[in-house]
């Protein structure tokens, strides 16, 4: 069955994450984004994510370069719809979400508290890839999760991380297979 | 609890495509990764990922351009070790592992016939982030899906798209779950 182009992204489900950034004059912004990924691991770790030019994260990035990508479970869910909406330019989504504010290690903008996990990021490169979209990299300087919830990999059961599809569609509640590698 | 930075990527649960290219005398070549994202929408949908530069992957895209991103369910779970493995030049991961090569509608490298959907992309544009990692960017210029596994986003519990978090540890089993947006 043929699908308009446009539906592609309806065919994989990824990661949600929130990013938090600050402006010049020390006010924070949070965001979800879910078009996001690794993009190298050498030299340095580098992950990359996409934004749409006019939000007030790439006006923050492009100003200091500074990001903390935060890591969410389904907790996060019911707060989409208010971490994602356009308020003015230094209204803080977090606090307008009620989550909490904690200091970062190595960059200014804030991690969120009630995360699962923290990447303090730099950026080191960028894409644009179109009058709105822009591809952002930044080096991952500092990784940090909440005790407790780290086994070989992330325990998906612990944390139910919030993965995205399309609009209304999460998908929070996994299991891990084991499959043999190469 | 600090982690090493390089383990970052084992908190992000990401869809495992298998991605298929040719070599200039007509050879099939499919690799997974799952370091990839949707990276725009307008004017054109755009979709990445991330390539080892040494990789055939890599070399048939640099000599023209073209790959198929196939869309994979837990059924290629064993095929994993295979698929990902460092054959020769020209010898086709497809057919070694037994796979079907469909010819596709837009470019010349093969749909795997096997997968329950298709992403047909140009290469656009493509970032290099160090001597062995490039970001490939790719128009889709065509997207299909096998009949019956399309609802308002793909049926997850259908598909059971085989996502990745590292090594062994795959994820298959998901459900939707619903949340308001803005």
């Amino acid at each position: 069955m043929k699908l308009p182009k446009e539906d592609f992204y309806k065919l994989l489900v990824r990661p949600t994450v929130v990013i938090s950034t600050i402006s010049r004059r020390g006010i924070s912004n949070a965001a979800p984004f879910s078009w996001n990924s690794p993009v190298a691991m050498k030299p340095v770790p580098l992950f990359g994510f996409s934004s749409n030019t006019r939000h007030d994260t790439w006006r923050n990035i492009r100003e200091n370069g500074e990001f903390v990508v935060n890591l969410v479970g389904e907790d996060f869910g019911p707060l989409m719809s208010i971490l994602e909406r356009d308020f003015p330019y230094e209204v803080s989504e977090i606090k307008e979400a009620g989550l909490t504010e904690v200091e970062a290690r190595k960059v200014r903008p804030p991690r969120i508290g009630e995360a699962f996990g923290w990447l303090e990021c730099r950026m080191t490169d960028y894409l644009k890839l179109s009058e709105r979209n822009v591809w952002i990299v930044g080096e991952v300087l500092e990784v940090e999760v909440k005790e407790g919830v780290m086994k070989e990999v992330v325990d998906v059961e612990k944390v139910k991380p919030l993965n995205h599809i399309w609009g209304e569609s999460f998908v929070t509640q996994m299991k891990i297979t084991k499959f043999p590698r190469a």
